[in-house]
């Protein structure tokens, strides 16, 4: 951030009055601009036995398996959001049940937040950024074409859970990726 | 937003290719500048019977009774921005348990994150952003000088629950108040 969003001035880091970490501050009118983390929200969509997973068209990691997520917008809550992201990826209507995973991602600034959910009928299809959508049984998820630690670890978690039928809430934070 | 962070330029709302609603686009370099709600993050920090609220020391709600939470900081994950929330506000130490309410505020942009904790000592104090720090039995919880309805909702689920013993996880979008 270079400049002030309000009245164009230029904007330096420094540590406000009150404050104990850098922010971008305007030296024109005076104004803080903090920066915030973003949040993903999205689905875990269930048809009996089978979930739901998109193959994504644009990147990053293009052509590996996802569960329809994406940016929480302005003005709507975190389940419209999933909701939403779910028929924008893959043109499926769910009923959005509890909140799952809850997966940190410091080094990126960003939170995702996956509900689970029930898919309510067969009619999905793939949206524009998805290639390909489509049920799997347990025994045939691609786990080595998954697309975020946070979608492996969410079906983990639900494959573990779902024999016992009682489903719990996860949280967790990812360090970066050693290459 | 009136001017590009990056470049300076006007920046005017219009829908960039390939999207669905307005974003605030530069007219000069052309950048997409995204706005998303914000995530506030806390605790609710138990102590044997006991509660830990915080009285605001500044607005909104001034005066009014809180649990230790604000803005989430980029490079930090929720539990930990609750943890120092909780440090800063009551200068309480905790161990964060799980997720326990999501308070989606869609009309203000906000969602708020409360943890369960376990208050690890009885060291605490105001904060520069509390009046007063004190732990309350149910019995004595002001409920009519609380400061956010993501409050009350959670101190309700908390003692519902913990009656049994046994804790979910509970979300929710909050309509505007009307006057």
């Amino acid at each position: 951030m270079k400049y002030c969003a309000q009245c164009g001035g230029k904007v330096e880091l420094k540590v406000p009055d009150g404050d104990n970490r850098p922010r971008h501050v305007c030296m024109d009118c005076g104004r803080i601009h903090y920066l915030n983390p973003r949040l993903i929200v999205g689905t875990l969509p269930v048809w009996q036995d089978k979930v739901l997973l998109c193959r994504r068209a644009i990147e990053p990691r293009q052509g590996y398996w996802t569960l329809p997520a994406g940016f929480m917008e302005n003005g709507e809550s975190a389940a419209d959001g999933a909701q939403r992201e779910t028929l924008e990826e893959a043109c499926a209507r769910v009923r959005v049940l509890d909140p799952y995973t809850l997966v940190s991602v410091p080094f990126i600034d960003q939170l995702h937040l996956l509900f689970r959910a029930e898919l309510l009928d067969l009619d999905f299809a793939p949206g524009p950024e998805s290639l390909e959508v489509r049920l799997f049984d347990e025994a045939d998820i691609p786990w080595n074409e998954l697309a975020f630690r946070s979608v492996t670890l969410t079906l983990r978690a639900f494959f573990d859970e779902r024999r016992s039928g009682r489903f719990g809430v996860h949280h967790i934070s990812l360090p970066p990726i050693e290459r």
